[in-house]
């Protein structure tokens, strides 16, 4: 039966696991998109364009927001982040699914577009700011301050949590895929997505006339 | 992490398969309750008082309404079903879901009573009319006549299909029951749904607050 691709927004402070959460998704189900965010930040090593990221010049970035090019975008610490529009659309009418790993601000310019009733969203929680700090310093990329940074980013970040569908405590990273494989596979089936039911009931009812 | 329990609202056309995934949810899940109806219709055989029905007579049926005791009812055939208030109320704010095996006049009264944003709806259709009617005539109980009936109230029920949150097609009973399975799953970790969050989050503050 067709079915409408839902947008699975996937956001919590850096460090408590949405991006493996996101990876782990599409390693289960290679159909779903990722959606590839476009930024005006330099890339970090090891990241290849197009892959982890549009990597885009502050000018260009600006004319594809004003061309609606942008389902969503904010400014985070001076960089721009947004999500190109066009394959998020197309994959949806395909019956494909996209996982954004993007910030509340992001969050909630989806939810109130015109997209928002595709819209499934996901706030991951850490177990504890202690094991947040440790997962962050875990990565032995950043200075002390750019820590501090993102732990003032984190509170922010948690601030919104209520505004989200689904809250997941993420303690162990396995229990919390599971849920989250748990929430995909159900709201797969929410009637509204289902757009090919009613060409199914369509046909009971042929059934009943004919009888 | 203390959870509200959730109302299941399971309609179908009779034969559909509704009463025996009822059963396979509680099976599953023990803690789940199920809401016994009232109603003002004689016994049929093998019925018990309290496990099928509260058998009631009309009197009474009609006090326990203006009394306010009935989350919904509705007449069918001539004769009163309803869903007792309190156990429901009980339930819930014991963190126990209730299953409801009720029609679409008793879903609609519960999804637009106060406790209706607690409320999980589920339709579930017949492959075809033609299975729906085997399936009927398979109880092997009931006359031609009263088979007739239903068939006409099958096709009314279907009709309102698209008022549910979720619709299965109960095409091999086993993947209907594990699609249920994964829709009860799901909602059970909707945000709203997990008051002991707020309070999570308030010890995530305090943390920053101490750093």
């Amino acid at each position: 039966m067709i079915r409408r691709g839902l947008l699975l927004i996937l956001s919590s402070p850096s460090g408590a696991g949405k991006s493996t959460l996101a990876k782990m998704l599409m390693a289960w189900d290679p159909t779903i998109r990722f959606s590839v965010s476009a930024t005006t930040r330099p890339p970090r090593p090891g990241e290849t364009e197009g892959r982890d990221y549009y990597f885009r010049s502050r000018d260009t970035f600006e004319d594809m927001v004003v061309a609606g090019d942008m389902l969503e975008h904010a400014e985070v610490f001076g960089n721009f982040y947004g999500s190109p529009r066009t394959p998020v659309e197309a994959a949806m009418l395909a019956g494909q699914d996209t996982v954004f790993d993007i910030d509340w601000q992001g969050g909630q310019q989806i939810r109130n577009s015109a997209l928002g009733r595709n819209v499934v969203s996901v706030f991951v929680l850490p177990p504890s700011i202690e094991e947040l700090d440790r997962r962050l310093r875990g990565r032995g990329q950043d200075s002390d301050e750019v820590i501090a940074g993102r732990m003032a980013k984190s509170r922010d970040e948690i601030s919104h949590w209520a505004e989200y569908d689904y809250v997941l405590v993420n303690d162990e990273l396995t229990d919390t895929f599971c849920q989250l494989r748990t929430i995909l596979d159900a709201e797969r089936l929410r009637r509204d997505r289902q757009p090919g039911l009613a060409d199914f009931v369509r046909g009971l009812n042929a059934e009943f006339q004919a009888r």
